[in-house]
């Protein structure tokens, strides 16, 4: 008996929001494992924001995806075949392998996890891209040091539930922004915020005001906009900004809404500085293990938001952009 | 007989371009040196991008000029009485005392410079603050090493010219914007720039893309608006910004422009940094000594556009906007 593979293609370059027909929903028969490669059995698909950005065909630091070509995508499953000595079937990785339910790799690009240590799907969020983003963006781009007040946009998010909770661990004040009274409750209440602010609350700009009274120290910003020049002008001297993402640009259709108080960094003798959890490749062991640590300590919680079933990626990966998602989104693609 | 004391004083807070109306212009007795002071007898005021900013009342890195107060400006002049032991009738002195003839100070923000050296304007220029504020710039904040691509904006002003003959001087290449074919053929045929491409011509975007094709390691910033967001687009892999002005946004009567393209430092994994010189006012001392050795070494030029007359000051401020003058612009305000 042949294994089935159910997989999304990119069909078309998106415009804005992606629709429907910019996929192509395909079932063929699973790839085979060729000598040194191991078969994996994906049991779930990380969404992330990035994904936007690799559906078009501009220069960044990674190439598009291109047209016809399997959908990239962070994974986690099992491997069912091996001819790598390196692994053997019933091993749990992580890996790249797409929107798709098998996937052949050398090994090069897997990292085993322990499921018993954490459920499999936190490895591809507080454990895995995300934890590993909020780490290094935290502690080395932004440089947190203890006394800081640490704003992070997305607060109720993959990356910036993470932020906030290492600000705490760190000594720092953590102050959140997030959409809706449900996700601020929970930043504050589970995650242990010192305060969250709800940007779709009428009262949103006085309760920046309120909860920002010491200023920014350091701000991680995963959306960009109008939150974005919010934060700026409320920047402290030698403040660090830290440009993670940008989800409410992500769909533009019209020029990115620069931001027009970047000139407080003068002011402020502040610096913004994008980066890509890419760059720390040779010290994601270092960060697992402090992430991993904390975790077992109960310093660090993580919440994913999990979707079932490979036919609903495209309806599922909107979530992203409509702010639906309460956690790290997930699709959990294998079959029971 | 009693010294007159000609000053502009801020009458009215500017809306976009600073008209007459927020002058007045007044003649007095000079003021007396008190218990450890001294009269400095101004010979050249600075004229300077920063000054616009003063005028605004908002918050800053300095306190805003208050109405009826003569206009802050740094000034090189003479001692010509002291009641403090540390100068003498005779020494030439760089100071703040705003633009009028005649200053009083206790001591302390003066230093002491010598006319045999360089001309007197110079320590207004490449031997002053702009000279610092290129110095620090672009070593400390922009971090330039050998090798670097340095883009400079204002490239044959006070501050651009300057830091395209350091970068050279530090072995990187480097490129000027300006505004003019007389301007760019002086920063490169005079200054020694790899390259200068000029704002105003029809071609300015191909001859920044020809200029450019390696990419930007450090692009030192003084215009802000479109010119930075094209330095944005080509900047390399972990390139630094440093920000240092905007004269494109500094009389806006709308919100300034924001640069689009800032999330290429995500892309691109860099940082834009703003500060000021004042930041760097302990090593001061250091940055001159390297600055006048250079210039003693004739690797570092200087040029002034030095107009006469305290009566004029109101529209030899406004060449800085249009453009209109021709090196570190100062003003002669001791009458022969």
């Amino acid at each position: 008996m042949t294994l089935q593979n159910k997989q999304y293609r990119l069909a078309a370059r998106p415009v804005g929001i992606p629709k429907d027909s910019d996929w192509e929903f395909v079932t063929s028969d699973a790839p085979a494992a060729g000598d040194g490669e191991v078969l994996v059995k994906v049991h779930f698909v990380s969404l992330d924001p990035a994904m936007r950005g690799w559906m078009n065909d501009a220069k960044s630091y990674i190439a598009p995806v291109g047209i016809g070509e399997v959908m990239r995508a962070g994974t986690v499953g099992e491997v069912v075949v091996s001819n790598n000595p390196a692994f053997s079937a019933g091993d749990f990785v992580t890996g790249m392998h797409g929107v798709q339910q098998y996937g052949v790799s050398n090994g090069k690009d897997l990292v085993k996890v322990d499921p018993k240590l954490a459920p499999l799907e936190s490895y591809l969020g507080g454990l895995g891209m995300p934890g590993l983003t909020a780490f290094f963006g935290l502690t080395d781009v932004g440089a947190v040091k203890e006394g800081d007040t640490v704003l992070v946009s997305g607060a109720a998010g993959a990356v910036g539930s993470l932020v906030g909770q290492i600000a705490k661990i760190k000594g720092a004040r953590a102050v959140g922004i997030a959409g809706g009274a449900d996700k601020c409750r929970y930043v504050v209440e589970e995650l242990g915020f010192d305060a969250c602010v709800d940007y779709k609350s009428d009262t949103f700009l006085e309760e920046m005001k309120n909860s920002l009274k010491t200023g920014v120290d350091v701000y991680f910003d995963n959306v960009g906009g109008d939150i974005l020049d919010m934060a700026l002008a409320r920047l402290n001297r030698h403040a660090r900004v830290v440009i993670c993402g940008a989800i409410s640009q992500y769909n533009n259709t019209t020029p990115v809404q620069g931001p027009a108080n970047y000139l407080n960094l003068l002011v402020q003798h502040s610096r913004m500085e994008g980066f890509v959890v890419f760059d720390y490749m040779k010290q994601y062991g270092q960060g697992i293990q402090e992430l991993a640590t904390w975790y077992g300590q109960g310093n660090l919680k993580f919440k994913e938001h999990v979707d079932t079933g490979i036919e609903n990626f495209p309806s599922t990966l909107l979530k992203l952009f409509t702010g639906e998602n309460f956690g790290k989104l997930v699709l959990k693609v294998v079959e029971d």
